[in-house]
């Protein structure tokens, strides 16, 4: 039996983009509810600028509450130094920094050019290092711009062997805008086995042309660590133009699941937190396993046919 | 540059379950619609009883309309004798029967053991040889079944031993209620190699879990010849619970396009199709190409951020 880490992204990328506000203590719920479903690894919030980002102002707060567990790995995101050292001041474990494939996306994204981010990179990983956090960085748009379009996979070779080089504990590789396919995926995952060799890597899916579970499983079949997915498939990101949400986790589940692929998540309890947050929107959410069922049923067969 | 046959079924299995009756002009400007979008293979009716599917009461009308065309394979679904006689009355050149993997199923589908079915199959594999017809038979239910849960794959390959016994174009697999995964398309398309070499595989995935695309995609690197899938993801089963769409054509389209795979169909042309059908339906369908947009944009890049 293998298996995959789950890296769940719901309190970060899933709610950054929602427009009413969530409020911290449902945050909290939402959080408790994951780690109950099994959940060992999640980003609970960003360090960005509240002004821009007004659902992630309260992060030191959600970090507090949530509390640290030696068996879990919380993650806070960072896009700048200010943002990592609210993090190292909030006493956060695990930070993960960004950095985009496109100059366009960097700009807007965390208004830095890719040389001035590879800096930054370079100065947080050490500081990381010397503050005892596991420090990661994802390549964001490394699959394709929505303003410049194709990235070349030589750019994002050339940005994993410098970030490589800095250290890092995990590199992950985000389909931000959610137009990869599966080859792309796995010559991705080919190339970097040859020009970082022993790196973890960490795919972050969108499921935006409805190709996202195809390239979860294109990433775990190329030697993929781990996969970040969000409760409900909930999300978007507030900076790339029609960006949905992440692949949804219960929907990833059941099929790793079903091939065999530990993940240390309960199906039934991720379901149910599912439902609770579709009630807390107040809106379905894009997860289908929900609506579908879980197969083969738990509750014995269907008892009828229309 | 490998190919792909694409089969159209949203004639048949897209609207089969629609609730309100979508009349035969429509039906045939639908038809129309795909083979200008470069459909070659298309699943354009079934001949079943109109009593229990009157959404298929005009299969003959639709057959005449829509015309005989020597370059595209123009195919209709029966279920019994009587359906292929009224079929090879019709003219059709390419007749696809059903036998279901399950007893239950079997019965409630089409009112046969699946020992008759296999009875009956043989029958028509002889007469379409004969009157010079295509004959492809589906097995239905091959990934799990409704009413029974797990289907064993041991039941497949028998009933795929006995098919391919009797003479046929192609075998059809169908995850008719939408709960495969790669690894049992995978694990399904190994055995049948050896089971049954030579055979052309079709796959046939409803996109019930979220898994339809990712279970296309390890049926093309297994070495399926065709993948059925319906424009806009329309459809579900009048006689499987909680069944939902086929694939979609236009996501399909886009995933194997940026893998370099052929189709000979044409995106935007099928995204117009799209939006007309649901123009039509009276509702958004579930395809995502067409809310997401084709990448990278055929009219630029996008010109804002939010």
């Amino acid at each position: 039996m293998s298996w995959i880490d789950i890296v769940e992204v719901a309190p970060r990328d899933g709610l950054q983009n929602e427009r009413r506000h969530f409020a911290t203590p449902r945050k909290i719920e939402l959080c408790r509810r994951l780690l109950g479903a099994g959940v060992r690894r999640m980003e609970v919030s960003s360090f960005v600028n509240p002004r821009l980002v007004p659902q992630m102002a309260d992060a030191e707060a959600l970090f507090q509450s949530v509390g640290k567990d030696d068996e879990r790995e919380l993650m806070g995101l960072v896009l700048n130094r200010r943002g990592f050292e609210r993090a190292r001041l909030a006493g956060v474990g695990s930070v993960n920094f960004v950095v985009l494939a496109s100059e366009s996306f960097s700009q807007r994204n965390q208004g830095s050019s890719i040389a001035e981010a590879l800096a930054i990179s370079r100065e947080l990983a050490a500081e990381a290092r010397s503050s005892g956090m596991r420090y990661s960085v994802t390549i964001g748009a490394a699959f394709g711009c929505p303003f410049e379009g194709e990235v070349p996979l030589a750019r994002v070779l050339d940005l994993a062997e410098r970030l490589a080089g800095d250290g890092l504990d995990e590199l992950g590789l985000a389909d931000t805008i959610g137009v990869a396919v599966p080859s792309a995926v796995e010559a991705m995952a080919g190339a970097l086995a040859q020009a970082v060799p022993g790196t973890r890597l960490r795919g972050h899916f969108h499921n935006t042309r409805n190709t996202g579970l195809a390239n979860a499983y294109a990433a775990v079949r190329s030697g993929f660590a781990a996969l970040d997915s969000s409760l409900g498939g909930i999300g978007g990101c507030p900076f790339a133009p029609a960006a949905t949400g992440n692949i949804p986790t219960e929907d990833l589940w059941y099929m790793l699941d079903r091939m065999g692929i530990e993940t240390g998540l309960d199906g039934e309890a991720l379901l149910a937190a599912s439902r609770w947050l579709a009630d807390e929107l107040g809106r379905p959410v894009p997860a289908m396993l929900g609506r579908a069922g879980l197969f083969p049923p738990r509750q014995g067969p269907a008892d009828g046919c229309h």
